[in-house]
């Protein structure tokens, strides 16, 4: 893949990057952030927001529509995956999930709910480019594949709606298979209106026809 | 997930475990194939062959038939891939891909050719199960989605099927639809096939009845 210098990405992280000198734990997780960026920065990358995982977060989303969207956080992650995954059901984008944390039983979780790429304990600077690239194709070639799917449903739906009308029309009006057919692309011409949209009208009168 | 110990590992690496010891390139190489085997036995794994990447690949995947395949190679990584691709089209299963390279440049043609991960230069030994965990998450995801998608264009071609072959008795017989439903239905039945089996055979004939 070429270099995407202009990928606009926003982070999800807690506001921790000065945290209390004491906390250890806080230290070392501000310190991965704080590579985290630089990395990024460093790769061409454009980070248009750093936002907290909180409530406003899907409203901000939907605002910035980041072409990705990188989770950077340990504690609350499942909380922040759930904002993450809420924000972007109509606008899916990709979703990277940066963590520490070799325990993996969430990830067929995380997967299941829309993370394109879990990315455990590997942050050198010089990794982010290629696990992002990947992170980016399979996210494409799922996209498409989903897609694919949409479609395939939508036709079998409609094939479907379009049968039930024809079986309605050619009980009432006593006609034929390709008279009824004709009567509902007749209707669907002079409507301006996709044969499935008529057949559905029809379905959803037909009760109230008796 | 649970820790899968059980889980049957074919690696394909060419065969450099003690190369030319003038050869710093491939001392490295050699340095990372024996600490990749020594992360897979240390965290569970069953590597049940090493394969070379060579024409006999796809027999020997048939043969035997390993849970995930990883590719650990950094010349041919190409051919290799093809070999390996070709030797699941039939019986799809996760393939990581293991590599030094951080010219991304082939990650989107790998994933569409059927690779699941891709690891870019990641290779300490606690990021392996992590590594394969993500892996195989994705692999069942993808393979969920596919199946789906594969049902669905099912579904789609065999109602053109059967109404293709309800026309040609409509018009044959003079019958109407619900007629030629009935008699496609009732020789599924007779014959013990499915309604779509029969609604084919009859497309398959109807040119020779003319």
């Amino acid at each position: 893949m070429a270099p995407s210098p202009t990928l606009r990405i926003v982070i999800v992280a807690p506001e921790t990057l000065a945290p209390d000198p004491s906390d250890a734990l806080a230290w070392w997780q501000a310190e991965r952030s704080r590579s985290l960026r630089i990395g990024l920065l460093e790769n061409g990358y454009n980070i248009v927001a750093v936002l907290p995982p909180d409530l406003y977060l899907p409203e901000r989303l939907a605002q910035i529509q980041p072409d990705m969207v990188i989770i950077d956080t340990e504690s609350e992650a499942r909380d922040t995956l759930e904002h993450v995954v809420f924000a972007s059901r109509d606008a899916r984008r990709p979703i990277v999930l940066f963590t520490d944390d070799t325990n993996t039983s969430h990830v067929k979780d995380a997967i299941a709910a829309g993370v394109t790429a879990y990315v455990v304990a590997g942050l050198a600077p010089e990794r982010i480019k290629p696990v992002l690239d990947v992170a980016m194709a399979r996210f494409q070639h799922e996209e498409a594949l989903r897609r694919e799917l949409a479609d395939a449903k939508t036709q079998l739906h409609e094939r479907k709606t379009i049968e039930r009308a024809k079986g309605i029309l050619m009980r009432r009006q006593g006609c034929d298979e390709r008279e009824a057919y004709e009567r509902l692309r007749k209707t669907a011409m002079d409507k301006g209106l996709r044969l499935a949209e008529v057949a559905q009208r029809l379905l959803d009168v037909a009760d109230i026809l008796g």
